[in-house]
C-alpha cells in the first residue's frame, strides 16, 4: 500500500510540487482514493497529501474500515482529519524528516505503523535541502 | 467579522448544503478568504467551512497575523489546521450544537472567543433536526 503513496509523491515531484503522497484504502486492501500535495500545482494550501487522498476517495458514510497510508508523518492538520473521521489506522513511510501528530493519534486509539522507508526519507531530505522556504510554508513554520 | 461567516453559512444552506461558514481575516480586519462547507455541493468531504476559507485565502508564507472566524466550534480536522498553521486566534459563533477541538487549541496557546450567537445556534439546530444523517456523515459519526 505504501507503494501507491510513494508513486503519488513522485508524481507530485515530477509536477514541480512537494513530494508527499497518500492513499486511503479499505482494511481489505481496496484503494478508495490517492493524492499528493498540491500547494504548488494548484496554489492550494489546503491540499496536503492526506487531505487530497481523502477528497479523491469521495463522500463516505464512515471510515471505520479504512487505512490512511502516507509517505510522511501527518501534520496536525492531517492528524486532525484522521481523528475526526475515526480512521482507525495510519501507515507512515517515515517520521524522520518531520514528526507530526502521530503520537497524539496513537494516544487516542489510532494504530500507527512507521515503515522507516528510506525511499521516503530520501525524497524529503533532497526536497527540503533544495526548497527549504517552500517546505516551511507548507507546514506553517 | 462573524457576519461574513454567517453569510457564508446561509449561502451554503441556500445551495442545499450544510450551513457552516468561515472566514480568514488579518488581525487588522482585512478579509483574506471566506468559504462554507461544500460536502453536498461538490461531493467533497475535505472542504469544511474553515478549510474552504483557508483554501480561498490562497498561499501565504505564514498565518501569525490572522484570525479564523467560524460559525461553529471547529472539529478536530479544522482545529488541526489552526494548530499546524499557527493561526493565533479563533472566533466561534457557537459551541452549543457541536463541541470540537477548541479547548485543545486554547491549551496550545490559541486565543478562543465564543460569541454564543443565537443565529448560528438556530442555523445548526434546524439543520441537524431535519438532516441528522448528513450531519453525522460530515463529522464522521
Amino acid at each position: 500500500m505504501l507503494a501507491t503513496a510513494v508513486a503519488e509523491a513522485r508524481q507530485g515531484l515530477a509536477e514541480g510540487g512537494i513530494p508527499i503522497g497518500a492513499a486511503l484504502f479499505t482494511t481489505g486492501g481496496e484503494l478508495l482514493g490517492s493524492g499528493h500535495n498540491r500547494r504548488v500545482q494548484d496554489g492550494d494550501p489546503s491540499l496536503h497529501a492526506e487531505t487530497a487522498a481523502f477528497r479523491n476517495a469521495g463522500r463516505r458514510r464512515h471510515y471505520r474500515d479504512t487505512i490512511m497510508v502516507t509517505t510522511l508523518s501527518p501534520c496536525w492538520y492531517c492528524s486532525g482529519l484522521v481523528r475526526q473521521f475515526n480512521i482507525p489506522k495510519v501507515i507512515i513511510g517515515e517520521a524522520t524528516t518531520f514528526h507530526g501528530g502521530h503520537d497524539w493519534l496513537a494516544e487516542n486509539g489510532v494504530t500507527i505503523e512507521i515503515a522507516d522507508d528510506q525511499t521516503c526519507v530520501k525524497l524529503m531530505t533532497d526536497f527540503i535541502s533544495t526548497n527549504p522556504t517552500l517546505w516551511h510554508e507548507d507546514i506553517g513554520e
